[in-house]
């Protein structure tokens, strides 16, 4: 791609489209279908558009920050002055939707042919586990992001791949073939930006059938 | 009460007990059920035996903190200079229990005869009502922090008493004579230390009923 990336604080991508000099060549197509968003900018306005239409209530959790100093200025807001990132011990979108308990991770990847389980935590496996003892629906949205494509990969699938590879010869990463086969592709559009609840749909659907 | 009280970074409250001088009178007896927890580190207790007895998952949410600056020292984690505390747009705890989406929010008043309604952000009673219709349990635990009293508040009663301040003579804070008409008092333990979940097993059974 010849556009110009710059990464903003608040994880926006910001793409750069026009005034390419005359000798510069595009080796592929300027893609249109992911415009200067990253993917948690896409799923926070995803649930926005989720929320606005009263079809489910999902937040992203907030990310987790242990606060060391806190500065008390006068006449103004509490400074926090030292604090460090840590690691939450959960998933970060949780939520309700039609009487379920929704519960989920996205997840990106520059790889164009596997997604590597290194990207996932143990304990956020763990959580999705209890969390489906419990009765709730957990799935991952995993965006291939040199390819522009989102796959709903529901947490069975994922649990069967992160517990194969404490195998002999087990893999350490799901082949895009793989998710390509069994888990479906989430169309990338305009309201709501990543549609993922018909897919949600379906989970509830083949747990009634279970039941 | 005659007990030194210092506010601990984390919200833990420290009650130093012995070394009273001969000439001080104690105007209470002494209180040991609610020794040196704030109700923040109270649930967070709650939760973490709720979750080792496979029980329910229940989490708190981390506090919104807006990032403003950040280094990255060499060799080290990147560390946080600038950051406000911001209002989250939901409350403080939610999971999943039986299958079902528990939402809930924990207030501490030292009022000893009501509990204002202000310690409510409109948002999160917008955020309380938009889970019940889909299907969540939404609640709120009261701690009457002078009294040592925790009320199990359904949000149907919270919803009621939130609305009626907006009607002309409403009133702007909630009698306690009100709670113990009409909210159970959770005792205070030790394994859980804050036990909700049976109450929360009757909003479910009620919740059925009405089917």
């Amino acid at each position: 791609m010849s556009s110009v990336k710059i990464n903003y604080p608040k994880g926006q991508r910001f793409q750069h489209m026009g005034n390419h000099s005359a000798g510069q060549k595009r080796k592929q197509p300027l893609s249109y279908s992911n415009r200067g968003m990253s993917l948690e900018a896409d799923l926070n306005l995803t649930n926005k558009q989720y929320l606005a239409g009263n079809q489910a209530i999902i937040h992203k959790k907030p990310t987790p920050i242990q606060v060391v100093k806190v500065d008390y200025p006068a006449r103004a807001a509490a400074k926090i002055t030292e604090a460090y990132y840590t690691q939450s011990s959960t998933t970060d979108y949780n939520g309700v939707y039609r009487g379920y308990y929704l519960d989920f991770e996205a997840k990106q990847t520059k790889n164009k042919t596997s997604f590597p389980l290194s990207n996932f935590h143990e304990h956020q496996i763990d959580h999705m586990k209890a969390s489906c003892v419990h009765g709730g629906i957990c799935f991952v949205i995993i965006l291939f992001s040199t390819l522009d494509e989102h796959y709903f990969v529901p947490s069975d699938f994922l649990f069967k791949w992160w517990d194969q590879q404490f195998q002999p010869d087990g893999r350490k990463s799901i082949p895009l073939a793989a998710l390509k086969k069994d888990c479906a592709q989430i169309p990338y559009g305009f309201n709501p930006r990543i549609p993922y609840l018909p897919f949600v749909d379906q989970l509830i659907d083949k747990k009634k059938e279970n039941r």
